[in-house]
């Protein structure tokens, strides 16, 4: 395995790689890898000849009062998982390299970064889109894995990767939960024993509120989030950021739910922001 | 000369070429063609195996009172020049499969599209950018060439092609000329003869500030503009959008010339835009 921190070095690399048509695998990250990256990788070594990850905290899609100093960057474990995993080549530039002196290019999707986590991170999913198109131009991978975790995250990039024609497919990967059901994150770590305990009841809740969907042939959203506050409110010192029951393709609220839905919530324990969501179709 | 409409064609060619390691040129055009663009175009086929031409009135980079529906459309005669020029593929894909239904993605290249005709066109920029940023990765050219003309526009995709980390050299081409000093552009076809005599003014007047500039090893701009601006007056009904003496890596004002500047003016004949610049090095 191969560590690569120079964005012209991996780019060089990415375009003999297309020149001897051997197809990559892209898994973008932002380190601190848990199972549920590695089901990524473990997917992107199934499906392509080349796996890379990029491991990179991009500075653009922190808000000034967000966790970007504080965020877990611990590489040598994440460079031993991926040698583990298969992996052919871990890409970590550097915040100055991704962004060079002067750097003033900006990609946007505007509607779908409107809604959910969009409404609470200003400027989030733009550095999420910015870096994400810089990251296909470096390593230009035949296909590109996504958590559904971060599921607004993942249709920005579809929309944007359809939009601007990238030749690349987007391979969309479900959420891996702990035993106790909490959706697998790298900011999992900040919990202390009993906020994790507590998070488990997100879970929960969305389960709830998937079960009221299903139960009905249509139900009105309201219903739908009740169940699931129901939950949620028993968390100690928890803040809701939004508890959203959306169209899967828009992201925006449905006011009635015939079936097919996204469940989606964020809050905050403590200083952790958590985010999970169920997509529910009937 | 093969014509291909659909954009999924294209980018499979594409890669079919990229695979075949055939390196591409491209010349992004809204057809219209004139010398000034059969010089980019035998500057690409000078250089590259393969040569492309991309026809497309990008609707994108029109504003509502914009001439995009009277934009000239001579298809048959530039698919002619084309072929005469060497060019082995004319793209000209349609508005709707450019702009698919949902279409919710924008390139932006914030500082650099604020002066200068930013400042007259909001939204011209961003249509431009987001319009490159698709025929680079549907045509994926190791070079493409864009006129000194539209000398903010290609200030602006150097800076996108390089923040986004593109695989594409952006090659500059100087401005071409009519016998009287008129900078060739499609919209010249607007002007009746006696505008189009008057226009040769707007070449007259960017000479003198760059004698201006070149006689002086510091002049304030204000002097500059002043020696342009006594000729530009002189044109009958002429409307100034700007007259401007900038800094050629970022487009802002200069207060003083030392010797390397960027002359730039735009200005309404009648019911015609044209612009026009000088770049004077000392």
């Amino acid at each position: 395995m191969k560590t690569i921190r120079s964005p012209r070095q991996m780019q060089s690399l990415a375009l003999a790689w297309r020149r001897a048509g051997k197809t990559v695998g892209l898994v973008p990250t932002m380190g601190a890898l848990h199972e549920g990256h590695l089901s990524l990788v473990r997917r992107a070594r199934a499906e392509n000849e080349i796996v890379v990850v990029s491991i990179f905290v991009n500075p653009a899609q922190f808000g000034p009062k967000e966790d970007y100093l504080r965020y877990p960057r611990p590489f040598a474990k994440d460079k031993r998982l991926c040698e583990r995993a298969g992996v052919n080549v871990v890409f970590s530039p550097s915040p100055s390299a991704m962004y060079a002196e002067g750097h003033d290019t900006w990609v946007t999707v505007e509607k779908l970064s409107r809604p959910l986590c969009g409404a609470f991170r200003p400027g989030h999913f733009r550095g999420v889109a910015t870096v994400v198109a810089k990251l296909f131009n470096l390593v230009q991978p035949a296909r590109a894995y996504f958590g559904m975790k971060d599921f607004q995250q993942m249709c920005i990039i579809e929309r944007m990767a359809e939009d601007l024609h990238m030749p690349v497919k987007i391979v969309r990967c479900p959420i891996l939960r702990d035993p106790g059901g909490l959706a697998l994150s790298s900011r999992n770590a900040y919990l202390a024993p009993q906020e994790r305990q507590a998070a488990r009841n997100i879970s929960l809740a969305l389960r709830a509120a998937e079960e009221v969907i299903k139960s009905h042939a249509r139900v009105p959203s309201a219903k739908v989030t009740a169940a699931a506050w129901s939950i949620l409110r028993k968390i100690p010192g928890m803040r809701l950021d939004y508890l959203s029951v959306a169209d899967p393709a828009t992201l925006e609220p449905l006011a009635l739910v015939r079936g097919r839905a996204l469940v989606a919530a964020a809050l905050w324990i403590g200083n952790t922001r958590l985010i999970d969501n169920r997509l529910v179709r009937n």
